[in-house]
């Protein structure tokens, strides 16, 4: 069983939805995706903290199978903090404030004995962070982009040079729409596989998700939960269910489609509670009892 | 080989896309519904036009297998005439007029040759319409109904009614979601199945449909085509190709997944070109490969 590194935003969040509130949890994309691969495969986490992170936190990755050690302490330092607010369906959130605390001045740094890991997600953060990370890694086999509409607004060009660097991206449906400038998700997978993109997943929310590579197309529906408490990290979910499959299963080109099986596991899971405590307590079993479900929803 | 009865509106459209405009061009569910079918079974067409309506295009659905003889011909009425206007990604028109003409008072009369047709579809129009020509058919063996926002706000009981009495139910997405007063498509699909629906298809625009009866669910993508010039219809068009296929392949439980298939198969081409102008001229050897491409989609 391969490793997996999961670099990214670690935050305390606030997250209002319809099924309530709650403040300043364990969120950031790295958690989420870290806990999500964590389900499947080892994992490594870089990142930056404030003195005020509770230890608890740490605690509780290390025994979800997420090895913290690459989480920069920074000790006078204040913790990144979200605040969100959902309303209807919970497609997409308000952010009612941000504080960038520590991640603002974020240089991430890969613990040596972390640089030569085989399974790489550069996680949602800026396209500098990311471009850093991959910048210290010894060799990785298969190295998966995350990122976001704000990236795409502020921070194209450092976006652009990375894409033909690593060998995944993933986006959600609005965002591909946006990046390739394209209106359907048919023109956006030919546009950005045109920007040197060699495997691209299209996150499409409670549609799926699609595979793209200029080989193949494979087009996955999610696990129809109706549990929608908090779409908070499901994006960093699903790229951490398909790193997770890939350090366990294999990263040939058949093996993709599993791994994006896998992401939509992750995704529906992750969005079932508040912030990261479905994918802190979802047993190996029901992971892999979704996955059969989603296999047998396209199951001729 | 089976028949295909279809009912529902005629209509003569007017229709702005960032494409272009057309004017007074062949519309309506039942016209975009029977040609679609017609393309995998004959298909029979009952619905209403006035005497303004062109007699080139009776010619037309004559000659691609769809026979008109249960169109009523009211000689001093107008025929129904929609306005609509498309912008960004053609993902739902706004209405600029609508003039029901002939269609305000249709009482539809099913022929007598027509009635023991065993594949019909009662597409998109009144549920007191629907339930009218559902009321004179002979032992039909498989009913679609399919509707739309309209109906489900202002007649809900008429539908209601019809539900537990059909074979199936055709919804787009939001419609689904409307009728079950739901926040998810999973939640809705259980609470429809619950209303007495038997098989149920919610068609997901460009992220394809699912088919949902209470002893399985499939979901299909659809084949993503970057022509989309002018969605009207489409939906019409996924009706009549599940029809289609299956008054051509057989209508047991299995066979509803491939008709699901024909059904994205029809709409995804219905997009690509004005009206019904798609249709007319598709090919057979056409649609079998959209087909095929559609199961590439969701092979393993």
């Amino acid at each position: 069983m391969s490793q997996v590194l999961v670099m990214g935003s670690v935050a305390l969040d606030t997250i209002e939805t319809p099924h309530g509130k709650q403040a300043d949890i364990l969120g950031g994309s790295a958690t989420h995706a870290a806990l999500s691969a964590g389900r499947l495969a080892p994992v490594r986490m870089v990142g930056v903290v404030g003195g005020d992170f509770p230890k608890e936190h740490l605690d509780m990755l290390r025994a979800q199978r997420v090895d913290p050690s690459g989480l920069e302490v920074v000790p006078g330092g204040l913790t990144f903090r979200w605040h969100g607010r959902y309303v209807g369906d919970l497609g997409s959130a308000e952010t009612v404030s941000v504080q960038l605390n520590v991640l603002g001045s974020f240089q991430p740094k890969v613990p040596a004995p972390f640089a030569s890991t085989p399974y790489v997600l550069l996680g949602n953060s800026s396209p500098d962070a990311q471009k850093s990370v991959l910048g210290q890694l010894r060799g990785p086999r298969f190295v998966l982009l995350d990122t976001m509409n704000l990236w795409i607004e502020t921070a194209r060009a450092g976006l652009m040079e990375l894409l033909p660097r690593v060998d995944g991206l993933a986006l959600n449906h609005g965002e591909a729409l946006q990046l390739a400038g394209a209106r359907t998700v048919a023109e956006a997978i030919r546009k950005i596989l045109g920007m040197g993109v060699k495997t691209l997943f299209v996150k499409r929310g409670e549609h799926g998700a699609t595979l793209a590579t200029r080989d193949f197309q494979f087009s996955v529906p999610t696990f129809p939960t109706e549990r929608v408490v908090d779409t908070t990290g499901a994006g960093d979910s699903f790229a951490g269910g398909v790193l997770g499959s890939l350090a366990r299963d294999g990263a040939e080109q058949p093996d993709l489609r599993r791994a994006a099986i896998y992401g939509v596991v992750m995704g529906s899971l992750a969005i079932e509670e508040f912030g990261t405590r479905r994918l802190q307590n979802v047993s190996a079993d029901e992971v892999e009892a979704r996955a059969r479900s989603v296999r047998e929803l396209i199951a001729g």
